[in-house]
């Protein structure tokens, strides 16, 4: 159910409000099975009535500020959408590229983000192929939102579904958490912070081609059973999402999470719990136990990837949930966001 | 080159600001076959090296107001991307809808407009695959902005292409031009004016199949040299741009182009030439001679096409020009746009 009226932030939180206004809203009236899947991207068998697949994505940009340490609107929303098809276990092909630009922008801004995009298309090798541009008046939109659309292949027979996953899987988590958030909100401004905090926005095609490369190798693609970029919304929404989506239920380990002390130190002063602070470069695997060791070992020798760990465990009950057993010894119930932590973090 | 320090209205405009901004930035720096082809679309062979081809498409929608006479943002939302997909000769198979929401946006709003995507995207028979829901604050965007991007597939042995047209081809238009303009410029409600005028938002990809299975079942799918909707920018906007791609002269009889007499007249007393008024619903189809009747009688047995004529022919100079014979029996050069006449129509 929608309780509220009207939008608000939190409907863009990728948190409680956000899943009940897909669920509630967009699912009841666009229903298909792509979409009810819930994943980030849709699966096509291509061309139609082959065994060949193509994967298909969208995400807009709104962050602000547009640019910050570590990267920009543009090179967020290259990175985001194929990382976004990257996780279905596709090669990502080609992008399109839709602009909504505020009249009064400078035509040199727009010029870097641009140089910023096609920088990025390059290294993650995809070629933006389409594209569109509208402007609005003063007053209706922030400088400059972006929308990206991208289309993937997957060569191998992986299939990750949330259906795979069974009681005993490993869950990997690529490396730190919480880096892009707090660089997004110390770049804001509103409060003095200094820090040399960057967003790790990076592309994840390379790390998810080691990790298929690896099970394919090993004759063991099934094993691999789900991966998500946990982005808006954290570590602790991705989570959550899995418990749910299912049906069981997750035990993670505080101490097995890497997280930059300085990190730590900006959550705290901004009160932020990191878990539920969006990342823009890492990767959360779902894997059957006895590959779980290989999986991080082929990570681990990514550039992106050196720092991965087991985090935790899929358990069976109480399923829906994600519970942590945290630093001290104790454990936490881990759920999901109610309201709006971060707006326009990416 | 880009004479402005900053975007201005003019850039959304579709006319020579806009083209001007895609030349000398967006291609600069993006540069590849697919967009330097200038299409509303890209075209992927796919799987590599067979006869296969996808075309993909993305535009967003910031049309105000978001509800109209004869639509809404949502329903034009599903026709533009799929009308620009079928203007490759494609069938559309799928799209993505991904949403910037205001914060403060009625729920009951966006449930008309969403109910309104899935009604369009049933009738043209295109599912809505995946999505993405953005909200900024209050004041930084305006109620919402839709993205949608499109997938097609191209069956038939067609493949349309400015570089197909040469001096004698006929130039088709489907229908009526500026109703769609018109009527949201009369919705502002900032003019006094009342009128039964309705946008004409249709999904044409019926109106391209007839066009293509005629072309096929009479051996002469090469006849049919190109595809376009005049949307933004109207059908002077279009008909420059294929002068220009083509490198031809195109010469338009003015009473040939179906105008309905109450967006005559209000065009009168707007001040605006429906020349460049857009459309949303309207085809323009570049033809050889030999196959222009074929393809007016099959258009019009099409309920989109009752009305489609021959209102021009290809000359070979001077190129790069647009004239029309007005009805008085003078003639007059057709030119770009160079201003922003109707922002944010689409």
């Amino acid at each position: 159910m929608i309780r509220e009226t009207h939008i608000t932030l939190a409907h863009g939180s990728g948190g409680r409000a956000t899943r009940d206004l897909i669920q509630h809203l967009f699912l009841e009236h666009f229903s298909n099975p792509q979409l009810a899947a819930l994943e980030d991207y849709a699966t096509i068998g291509w061309p139609p009535g082959s065994n060949s697949r193509l994967v298909f994505s969208t995400d807009s940009y709104v962050v602000k500020p547009i640019i910050f340490p570590g990267g920009d609107i543009g090179r967020l929303a290259v990175h985001g959408t194929v990382n976004d098809v990257a996780m279905s276990g596709a090669r990502p092909l080609c992008i399109s590229a839709g602009f909504i630009l505020e009249e009064g922008l400078a035509i040199d801004v727009l010029r870097r983000i641009v140089q910023s995009m096609a920088a990025a298309a390059r290294s993650a090798n995809v070629t933006i192929v389409t594209g569109d541009t509208k402007v609005v008046e003063r007053g209706s939109g922030d400088k400059i939102f972006i929308n990206t659309s991208g289309i993937g292949i997957i060569e191998s027979a992986v299939a990750l579904s949330m259906t795979k996953i069974v009681p005993g899987d490993k869950v990997i988590l690529s490396g730190t958490i919480g880096d892009h958030g707090t660089a997004i909100l110390i770049a804001r401004g509103e409060l003095a912070i200094e820090s040399d905090i960057e967003s790790d926005t990076a592309c994840l095609s390379g790390l998810v081609k080691a990790i298929i490369d690896m099970t394919v190798s090993s004759n063991a693609v099934d094993a691999i059973r789900l991966m998500r970029d946990p982005t808006r919304g954290g570590l602790a929404t991705v989570l959550n999402e899995i418990a749910s989506g299912a049906n069981c239920h997750i035990k993670i380990d505080e101490e097995r999470i890497p997280l930059r002390p300085d990190v730590a130190g900006a959550c705290e002063l901004l009160g932020l719990d990191p878990l539920y602070v969006a990342n823009e470069g890492k990767l959360v695997v779902v894997v059957a136990p006895e590959l779980a060791e290989q999986v991080v070992h082929a990570m681990r020798q990514h550039p992106l990837g050196r720092e991965s760990a087991v985090i935790g465990e899929i358990q069976h009950e109480p399923h829906g949930f994600v519970a942590m057993r945290t630093a001290f010894g104790g454990s936490r119930i881990v759920d999901m966001l109610s309201g709006d932590q971060l707006p326009r973090i990416c």
